[in-house]
């Protein structure tokens, strides 16, 4: 499957002949694959690699898979299938920031069922749902551990999840910035890099790493915690109570704060306006030639290639996807922050890691959502059979949900 | 294969039963493993996990792999199988610094060759050699980029490894750290652990990382490259001539600097003497009870805490495990590093990531680079195929050259 996966549609003889195995191993495990919907056999390959021409074995479109990217002003949903088509795409508003968490956790688990269902109706199969949350993630026991900007503490959102929707389905949950970072390697500007960090910056500040072409995880999920990374011992206090974090010198608070100290901008003042607004208003002051914009705007790029040197030397990427605002501002962010990585990064004259502002926009997470559960039918294929049709249709349990609050629908961007 | 070295040797249904496969298929792939002599037929197997008992599937004592690690002062070796016996270990004096590279890289031939003879003398076919070089490794095009205490730069050595060994056996090199993380996680003090961090700390600080069980290696092979990480900019000028470099908190040079400000031990008073006599020293000085020894190793932990917090956030490993020099004063840095850490690492309470010495002392990298080229036998067994004995020593080319220096044996530790 990986092979196929990597390399498109192949016959059973092209299969053997490129990894190596006998023809009758291959075609053991491509009859297995096939009883197990898995792949399907296409026309006749004439590619000819070697051997006799036979028929094309290719991905199956009958499976797939959903991922659901909460946020707190919006649920971004994608849904997918094994061939790599995009099913499904959906945005919805979403009032996540302090609301009652079973209320949040019934509109996510309608969402799904949305998407399950259209799958289902277009004939895929789904095998699983991986919901992106951004916060600290017990992959292990599924919990969102903490997310500080929904006002989610110990939520076990997979159990409350797997509650409601269909038994058979894997339902697993991860960090936004992993999940962006995943869909970034597959198919947005970091695609073809196997060796990527991708940055998100808003308010807080979190990293993706996908290194060998992997997404790394580490023992709890909690890999790319680099908010609160010290990169100045003994600095301004973060709002985590430590000091010197980055999120201090890189995240959208203090560039605001430093931009626009006329406007109630600040935390201190109240709730802030829509994060995509405060970002128009930098953009805004630094096309009017303002000074001051340009020094912070010009700091913070200092400051994230100092803190991205670190990055560089612990995980060798190739390339920096900047996410969020910093994809926003990027014109004006690399330049500083390019130079600082050069002065700081051990390893820069060689490994020539380069930024880039990410294009995914909205659809990120959600996307890496759905092909992490798509990856994990590839590395496991023995652990999922997909039923026929007809009994994908009977497996749909009783009738859906009503989400509790009626979601308006936004047109995804 | 990877379920065999996991679980132990097992039957053909025992690996279908486990596996998901069906008994045709794994019939199919023993059947080519064995023709490839990669794995053999033990007697009958009745731990009975499902069907009828049948032969055991064990991975081969025939095929082997060989380590050699290159420091300033010694050369160790170290060759095992397959089946996870050692079978070859040797350490051997070996003057590093400052010396003509054509004459070190001579030396290391030789002890290959020895190594290599010793194996097939004992049945073992030899896949391949890595070595491990304290520096930056570009591991693709398999040059030593920069190994600062060794005085190499741009060194292609395994192109001119290549040159002198039999044409059959792939040869590697790799970063030091890395290699010794690897061996730690298959047999040293974190073994089981599939998420951990390796430190070493001479005069240099390097660091090698495994997650979910692989090791983390980046676009260039440069993943670790801790010890000129910014963790107080504008501090301390380093030997790099960056300012703040965690060496220049960590590293051996400004421990003992601070320690022994009496003796001919700084940097600028010439050559330094024996690692290890200066770090026994320390230890003394410390066991007297001295308050200046004390505080310095305070200082040193606080801020390997610190450091070691970035690392927890950035790797979310379950442990690191000290080595170099920080092995051999553990029990004085460590209380003072878990303290630090605890305050500075976002995921501390959940992730729990204790500090652990390090027990297999010098052998560690030379034995993690047997391990990658078995490793890469696992993963790729299709691209292998090991000769019967008879054609292996046939193999064997001329007579083996004779190394530059004579170098005297020194018993392994």
């Amino acid at each position: 499957m990986r092979h196929i996966r990597t390399n498109g549609p192949r016959s059973r003889a092209a299969i053997a002949a490129a990894t190596g195995l006998h023809k009758t191993t291959v075609s053991s495990l491509v009859e297995e694959l096939l009883s197990r919907r898995l792949v399907r056999e296409l026309g006749m390959d004439h590619s000819g690699a070697a051997g006799r021409p036979g028929r094309g074995i290719a991905l199956s479109p009958h499976v797939g898979a959903v991922g659901i990217e909460v946020n707190v002003d919006y649920l971004a949903v994608h849904g997918s299938d094994l061939a790599g088509r995009t099913v499904y795409e959906h945005r919805t508003g979403f009032a996540g920031a302090g609301r009652d968490v079973e209320r949040c956790l019934d509109e996510i688990t309608a969402a799904a069922h949305r998407a399950l269902t259209h799958l289902r109706d277009r004939g895929v199969a789904p095998i699983g749902v991986t919901v992106a949350v951004p916060g600290l993630i017990d992959v292990t026991r599924g919990v969102v551990v903490l997310a500080p900007n929904l006002g989610w503490h110990e939520v076990p959102i997979v159990d409350r999840l797997a509650h409601s929707l269909p038994d058979q389905l894997w339902i697993g949950v991860d960090n936004d910035a992993n999940l962006a970072a995943l869909a970034e390697h597959t198919s947005g500007v970091a695609a073809g890099t196997d060796d990527l960090v991708y940055l998100t910056g808003e308010v807080g500040v979190g990293a993706g790493v996908i290194l060998g072409g992997r997404l790394l995880r580490g023992a709890d999920g909690f890999c790319g915690e680099i908010g609160h990374m010290t990169v100045e011992p003994g600095g301004d206090v973060c709002g985590c109570g430590r000091t010197g974090c980055w999120e201090t010198k890189v995240g959208l608070a203090e560039l605001v704060r430093r931009v626009t100290p006329d406007a109630a901008y600040g935390l201190e003042r109240g709730p802030l306006p829509d994060p995509q607004d405060r970002v128009a208003e930098v953009a805004r002051r630094l096309a009017a030639g303002d000074r001051v914009a340009r020094h912070a705007v010009t700091d913070v790029g200092t400051w994230l290639g100092l803190g991205s040197a670190i990055l560089v030397n612990l995980f060798n990427p190739r390339t920096i996807v900047l996410g969020g605002y910093f994809a926003a501002l990027a014109e004006h962010i690399i330049p500083a922050a390019q130079a600082a990585l050069a002065r700081r990064a051990v390893a820069n004259p060689v490994s020539r890691c380069h930024f880039v502002a990410s294009r995914l926009g909205f659809t990120a997470a959600a996307r890496g959502g759905a092909g992490v559960v798509l990856d994990r039918v590839i590395e496991h294929p023995t652990t999922v059979s997909v039923p026929a049709p007809a009994a994908v249709v009977a497996r749909v349990p009783g009738p859906l949900p009503t989400p509790a609050v009626p979601a308006p629908a936004v047109p995804v961007r």
